[in-house]
């Protein structure tokens, strides 16, 4: 038995005036992708009844699985629900399942139910709903010509967690038990996509064709994905896993169970653990590790403040680094930072301390020290190690960068890896002074 | 004379797969987006010759210009000079054009003409090259049932030569004079999708059909689009948008007129043309608020320090709040926020304060202090003003809101802002003392 055909329609007048760029049908295909499935036909049309009612007739006539993406929303361009009953011959009725669900979604938001937000109830009378866990908005599923439906919403996130929770159990289950796929999904930091292909390449030379590896870069980390969908490959995987996670050593953040977890909730789950608290003295990154720290549940039980010391001043003023040191060695150097540490450690009385101080640009770089220069100190009372690395991005990537690194940083001083990562052997910066 | 009708049909087995993001399809429709013209349908399509061919033959039967994006390469799956032979009836031959360009090319970069690059040369009968300056394969141009079929490398900054040099040019000519459009993008903060259409439903119940109303919601700003491709709409469009914005009152932050603004952007802006400067004291929102700031490029010029004071100690230790009022108080509270504002200011000598404190979640939630509990204080020496909200979502989302709100309360109070915003109206929170 073949697999399934599957056809895509996304709905919205913002794909087709170019106002934002589709990344849904990318994420769509990756999942099903990991079902063994392909999209062999993908329409956009925009916000208008007329195009919704043809295109549904025609992909639920070619396809075995129809997926529509967008137009389940509260506003008046929002037409998926209404070209469905159309295309199928029934009409919008409320549905109970959806009222329930937005009644729910209000109660939880303390927000009155509107006109809109009803509307968002009337679905195509006998259809079943598809839970949104994230949005207003419940998807649709029916059956109508042999083809199986699915509305889903065009909010990536929802549409994300809809796919992933919902909709793949469901074509999962319809499918023959031949179709067989394993999938493993490495979280890594440090190494780019490049790097890592080249690696592989280099030591992996034999990789067999019948594990396939798939490479997804979603800043700061890189998800790598192996994946089988032969009796073939379901026995080699194991043995070249193994392979490759020797390659990446310390890289290798985790391996993705459920939910991808980000570097902050690693680092915090281990200060947790081991019963330390720690602090942030941060320039350049500005309170960006602070947030990401404190981004993390339960991260009060080992971060207590954070300390953004923007100007020279306030370095002074709130982490007492000697007006002296600034001035001999500037505010990017080896000593300040250090001196932020130990001004963090001893404001704070954290067991570990972090410090940052770098040229995010675009201006205020110089021959000697350019922008991207960034120094990062990181240790206890007992010892404080540090590092100069050049990172020349744009700002934002920049401060992103500088604090993942220097969650990095602290994550394998907790594991204690005596292993130098990528970013150190590629970045360190040595100062002309 | 209404506008020609545009397709699109993109081809390439990694659209499909979702390995890569399409970002061509939304590049093309900027451009055309200039002469007024908007994309109807749009196809995607893996590399195989029956796919092809079907919509190539569908697509020229509906549309009056079909742009036809990728399949032009040297491999052997660039079939669509062969998929367009087959539709048109012509055969395939060396097009002298295409050849010279070839030569022209290889001998530029000192290779040899080879085999895989002869068949880039081989056209359908009868058509016409485009030029491509900067890769090997010409785009195709002919017309077929009445349909201008214009066919572009996958190649993204060869295709955006082609389309700005060659295809843009040639489209133009074939225009009618009088072919218009009318585009507005307004960033909004504050007003969700479904409370600003309800809005609108209820205050602008006359809004015209000419006039299309577009939204998107980008968390934390909604972007409302005006767009109009009619006469009439023209007229009436300066009027309307006069009536939507006073709708949108403060709400407003801005059109957007080149690439949109954040929130930090405007404020960060607006404090340096005023001259003033700003700090903030975060417990809860755990340095995202200084994090946004310091992210908008000559942010040192108004802020010089952050202070996160996460615990109860710090709040104590870095701003000096009493402990008596903590104790009496708890942190997430009125007294002791504006304490927190207040020390900020006197610590750091900025002219502004902004203080929050509250609870994240999921955990420390109470009765009378539910999780999404939040006390945010801002101002001066002069006047430190308060309010307590409730905002009941996920941490990282009550972190983001938080954040933000406090920057748009900044925001309104630079700008003297008298009016309530709607945050305020639907989330203000009576703690129960």
């Amino acid at each position: 038995m073949s697999a399934p055909s599957v056809q895509l329609l996304l709905t919205g007048n913002e794909l087709m005036t170019g106002d934002i760029v589709d990344s849904n049908s990318a994420m769509i295909a990756q999942q099903l992708k990991e079902l063994g499935l392909e999209i062999t036909r993908k329409v956009t049309v925009a916000d208008e009844i007329n195009l919704l009612t043809s295109e549904i007739t025609s992909m639920t006539q070619q396809a075995d699985i129809l997926i529509i993406n967008g137009g389940l929303g509260p506003t008046v361009d929002d037409l998926t629900a209404q070209a469905l009953a159309k295309v199928t011959g029934t009409e919008l009725k409320k549905h109970p399942d959806a009222y329930k669900h937005i009644l729910l979604w209000c109660k939880r938001r303390d927000v009155e139910l509107n006109e809109p937000n009803l509307k968002q109830v009337m679905l195509p009378n006998g259809c079943s709903i598809i839970k949104n866990k994230l949005g207003s908005a419940v998807g649709i599923s029916l059956s109508y010509q042999n083809c199986s439906v699915f509305c889903t919403p065009g909010v990536p996130h929802e549409l994300k967690t809809m796919m992933q929770e919902q909709i793949k159990p469901i074509i999962m289950s319809s499918l023959p038990d031949k179709l067989i796929s394993q999938v493993t999904r490495l979280q890594v930091f440090g190494l780019g996509e490049s790097s890592l292909q080249k690696l592989i390449n280099e030591k992996l030379p034999n990789w067999p064709s019948s594990i396939e590896l798939g490479f997804r870069a979603g800043f700061p980390l890189l998800e790598v994905k192996l994946s089988t969908h032969s009796n073939q490959g379901l026995q080699l995987q194991k043995k070249w896993q193994k392979q490759l996670l020797s390659i990446l050593g310390d890289h290798l953040i985790a391996e993705v169970k459920d939910k991808p977890y980000s570097l902050a909730e690693h680092v915090v789950n281990d200060l947790i653990n081991k019963d330390l608290t720690i602090t942030a003295a941060e320039s350049c990154t500005g309170g960006l590790i602070s947030s990401m720290l404190t981004g993390v549940s339960g991260s009060s039980a080992c971060f207590e403040a954070g300390y953004v010391t923007y100007s020279n001043k306030m370095k002074t003023m709130m982490l007492g680094v000697p007006t002296e040191t600034i001035e001999k060695y500037g505010a990017v150097s080896q000593q300040v930072v250090e001196a932020m540490a130990t001004g963090a450690l001893h404001h704070s009385s954290a067991d570990l301390a972090i410090a940052v101080s770098g040229i995010a640009g675009p201006n205020g770089g110089t021959t000697d020290k350019p922008t991207g220069t960034v120094w990062i100190a990181w240790g206890s009372f007992k010892k404080i190690q540090s590092v100069c690395l050049l990172l020349p991005f744009s700002r934002q990537y920049f401060q992103q960068y500088a604090a993942n690194i220097t969650i990095d940083l602290i994550r394998r001083y907790l594991t204690k890896s005596s292993e130098e990562p990528s970013y150190i052997k590629e970045r360190a910066f040595k100062q002309v002074i």
